[in-house]
């Protein structure tokens, strides 16, 4: 099965500025910027905890395992260059399977200009595993960690947050080009994707930087897919309860010096919006400003693995 | 688990010079060589199909993941430089399944000097599966590519074939420093490590490299084991059959010019041998030679994927 699927595969890829080898070898050999650095990145997908083989199409989870190694490349301001793409898949039906799932994951690589470089596609008596690894090129100015915030600095989104199991989990757009944009133009501090949860992520953010920080929840976007979903489940949890916790938004978080942050947000320089929410400060920990200003500590929420 | 088995993982990791930042963030970052070349190799595992992990100990598991990757690095003759390792673990007793399977893995990354830079740990209902990325640095000669061999070039192997299904598909050491060395103090032409039969891999090297191939069956190296197995099936297959044919010898494969051939075969200058077992020859195709000197198709044998 796996010599006539890369056969199939082979007609689809396209040659590459950065691939000087593609699969068919042993390994496949990429020629890099000449800095030598590069951002790696690998997510492991499975049936049943990342989606479900029997309720979502092929195409969807292909194109999701790409997306959210490119929202982990985003999140360092890397620009995506290379991916590999592993398969363990169910022996029945496994060719077409295969083909599905490349074609959700390519049309994605072509718009990024990643390469598809190589991969191990194999069958088995297991339900499916799709495992990428991304390589990524830092830009002039470096890559954005977690652990660069300063107190003081502003807490910047990109897009809105909370209800995304109703679609965006999977039809999320990384958000490459406006992490290279804002990178570009703007002094950023620190970043990273929103994967587990707003208020989960910000915490590990200010935690990674050793210090704290202080959001403002009635700034927070609310996706109206957090309302909805609010509305359909009547579980007690607000839209803004969902903003904070639900989790694979794959919207940039970000810090950045208080006047860069105000320039920003008055710049508007991207197709989504970008909100101030917050600000880092020296006291460890997560908050929100209650009554009167008195620091309320908040607890965070999201998906612990 | 992810969080207490990272703890548990960055107390084991030591610092290394071609990491500019480890696990933690969302991504690494490493710093390669200036000239901005790497080689990527990936491989994924699966319970079932690659092991059983009834049967063998997770620590011999997770150091095949890993040395599977290093001898595909050997047989491009690149140093391996880093390695991100992935794996869906069956929730039963995942933590300590990981714990092993890195107990494997880490003596291993550790002789070769590769930094364990990053990977994503999961947990679900299936099987184990473990998928690792691994990178490497060509040397200042280049690369070892499988399409470069040319008629009159001769084939050399390192060490010995068959029967690796007793121990060696766990147990093999990846010929790494061989190829290195080789590859530093002689003129190889093309390479490939030998995974899937010698007489297959064979037939694809010659393929790739536009030509065909003559074996000496009489010089092949055959190991003790290929003569036990014979003996324990008793299926009529001869010790040459399994050398042939068995796969999982992660031996090099190697074209070189007859005189530098001839020089490494008498400077011997591995911990294993290296053997001289035919040559490469204008006729597509894999040949043996009859009595009388005539050519004979030799029908390759292996494991087709």
């Amino acid at each position: 099965m796996e010599s006539d699927f890369l056969k199939w595969l082979s007609d689809r890829l396209a040659a590459h500025k950065s691939v000087a080898l593609g699969p068919g070898d042993d390994a496949a050999i990429l020629q890099l910027a000449a800095s030598g650095r590069c951002v790696v990145t690998t997510d492991l997908l499975t049936d049943g905890v990342d989606f479900r083989l029997s309720d979502v199409s092929p195409r969807r989870i292909g194109r999701k395992a790409l997306a959210v190694n490119l929202s982990d490349l985003a999140a360092m301001a890397a620009e995506p260059t290379a991916a590999f793409v592993s398969l363990a898949l169910p022996r029945d039906g496994a060719l077409q399977l295969a083909k599905e799932l490349y074609e959700g994951l390519l049309p994605l690589a072509d718009k990024y200009r990643v390469a598809i470089a190589g991969g191990d596609t194999n069958t088995w008596d297991g339900p499916l595993v799709i495992s990428v690894t991304a390589i990524g090129t830092p830009s002039a100015r470096g890559t954005l960690l977690r652990s660069d915030a300063r107190p003081g600095d502003r807490i910047l989104v990109t897009g809105c947050f909370g209800g995304s199991i109703l679609s965006k989990h999977f039809d999320f757009e990384p958000r490459v080009s406006e992490a290279m944009t804002l990178h570009k133009n703007y002094e950023l501090r620190a970043g990273m994707d929103v994967s587990d949860g707003l208020s989960l992520d910000l915490a590990r953010l200010a935690q990674a930087s050793g210090c704290g920080a202080v959001l403002d929840t009635s700034a927070i976007p609310i996706s109206p897919d957090a309302i909805k979903l609010s509305q359909q489940l009547a579980d007690g949890l607000s839209p803004l309860d969902h903003a904070l916790a639900d989790g694979e938004d794959f919207e940039l978080l970000l810090a950045a010096p208080s006047r860069e942050a105000k320039r920003i947000v008055r710049d508007q320089p991207l197709d989504v919006p970008v909100t101030m929410i917050g600000e880092f400060v020296e006291q460890p920990g997560l908050w929100t400003k209650g009554q009167g200003g008195n620091l309320q500590i908040l607890q965070p929420k999201g998906y612990e693995h």
